[in-house]
């Protein structure tokens, strides 16, 4: 089997005994991540900042078993990476600042997570295991807004806030290295992910979060705009493709990964058929409005093709998963 | 005139009194803009690092009047940017490090100076002065190996260097500030450029200058590969593309600037028909290999259409201009 040749009916990855290291583990996509390798039977380490205004929640990791190797740290920290990237056949990549308003008010501190530290990560994996197999989360936010519908891979790169310059500056490198050192990565362009484990708190993460987690306290959510599409992606989906992302066929390549197309309007009269509750449609905000993209939904046929994954769960189904597990434990991430 | 409406019969800017900052003006593209500049009756300020493995060279400024304001110094430092900025009613943005090879080698270095000083310099811009008209010298660079030929600014970006991610992020910025803060900015993505001034003491800036130094020195110049083409534009004509690229039709767009195609081996054919002496064709060396693009050529036709632009220097005669300038000036540049 070529490296280059799609081959949609590959052989999964047999991640039992892998040694697997998540940065960003104790995040969104990463803790869901970390829970599914671990019951796959893989070892797995976690490397996570843990910042309060990031995605991390120790709650995420809770529920996984004790023998979760567990990293407090910077990815672009040399000397504690070092000796975790020698042990590691799997790095997937989530450490990341994921807000596009903060990344405008605070333009170095996303410099630093999303470009400067990924810089050092890579040198540091060039320096001690080339044989890392990455697999980057990258963003659809580079695109900024789409020319046309669907987006596919080639559609040009015009990032509309810093985030996506930096995310696209760090999907660079990982392209980069995987040329020019054969360090082997893929660099999957994620759409709106939603799921359990999300940040709630605020918008930093996802506005479906700070939805939720207002319905569930019997408040109004406000709905800015209201016909805008976005493609969600149900975590468990999205977890799938980034384990997919690291089959041999998915090597060196940029793919997107989408999910299911709906307006927020649509999403959010889909919330309120499950928790009962109102929103309330506003116009944009000044901030937000001038870093928007209007519509979007990925063309993800290519990733489809080459590693066969596809999405299975419905945004109904998916919410349903979601909005359960807010039930359940919205304390923990207030 | 509106700034979205192309209009090759836009009246030139008369440059007579402007208040100019040029960013990078010691160095090769720089300083003959500053000498165009200062010639037109501009009041011309240049920041420059001077740094000795950069393009910088105060012979470069020698010839410039006495009234050349002079400041040495990072365009990253905003102590020292902010007054200047405040009084600035044109920035050309060309301080940048331009080797491909040394930011592979120090990916850290390329880092600080292509993108941490560029977006503290735009930070500065948003806190002083929006109203700062800028053009931004990016590189044909971020296009990577091209698909077809020629490339238009819709052509994919895979840059093959960190330099290249580094530029493409740094472009990425001066779209943003524009498009978010009404910084009202231009990108020119430049190609092989060649002319008096460039720095020729190696291949950091451009081979077209260690060739030519050889040559003059009586040694035989190797020709790596031979066949690959590039697109030469002689520094004249990139300045006149510079000065074009700040009228308002330009702004907020990207631009392609080329010149004239010719290979490697027709370059060095023309180079012997000036100057006695001979080369030699050899293989790449590993490290420019596994970074090197292929052929080039630029679709610029979007930037002459909009600015009238179009370059008037042949190849032959600008290697003339060229080599007569180096026959007086080379020791200069050693």
């Amino acid at each position: 089997m070529s490296a280059a040749v799609p081959n949609a009916n590959a052989a999964p990855i047999a991640w039992a005994g892998r040694r697997v290291l998540v940065a960003g583990g104790a995040g969104f996509l990463g803790s869901n991540l970390v829970h599914k390798l671990i019951r796959e039977g893989a070892s797995v380490i976690v490397v996570d900042r843990l910042l309060p205004e990031g995605g991390a929640n120790r709650r995420n990791l809770k529920d996984v078993p004790a023998t979760l190797h567990m990293v407090e740290g910077d990815v672009g920290d040399e000397h504690l990476i070092a000796p975790l990237v020698a042990e590691t056949e799997f790095l997937f990549n989530l450490a990341a600042r994921t807000s596009h308003t903060d990344s405008m008010s605070d333009p170095l501190g996303d410099l630093d997570a999303n470009v400067v530290s990924q810089l050092h990560l890579l040198e540091t994996i060039k320096r001690e295991n080339r044989a890392v197999r990455i697999v980057f989360a990258g963003t659809r936010q580079v695109y900024g807004s789409p020319r046309k519908l669907p987006v596919t891979e080639e559609h040009p790169l015009n990032p509309p806030d810093l985030n996506a310059v930096h995310k696209m500056a760090a999907e660079g490198y990982h392209r980069l290295y995987d040329r020019v050192y054969g360090i082997p990565s893929s660099v999957l362009r994620l759409t709106n992910c939603y799921g359990p484990r999300m940040r709630v708190k605020d918008a930093r993460q996802t506005f479906v979060g700070v939805w939720i987690r207002l319905l569930l306290e019997g408040k109004p959510f406000e709905v800015w705009g209201g016909e805008q599409k976005r493609d969600f992606c149900f975590s468990e989906d999205v977890i799938e493709a980034l384990l997919a992302g690291a089959e041999p066929t998915a090597r060196g390549r940029v793919f997107n990964v989408g999910g299911e197309v709906a307006s927020l309007r649509e999403l959010a009269e889909l919330l309120v058929t499950q928790v009962e509750g109102h929103f309330i449609v506003k116009d944009f905000p000044a901030d937000r409005k001038q870093i928007d993209i209007g519509d979007f939904a990925a063309d993800d046929s290519a990733f489809r093709a080459t590693t066969g994954w596809a999405p299975r769960v419905p945004l109904s189904e998916g919410l349903r998963h979601t909005v359960d597990y807010y039930r359940r434990h919205l304390t923990s991430y207030l």
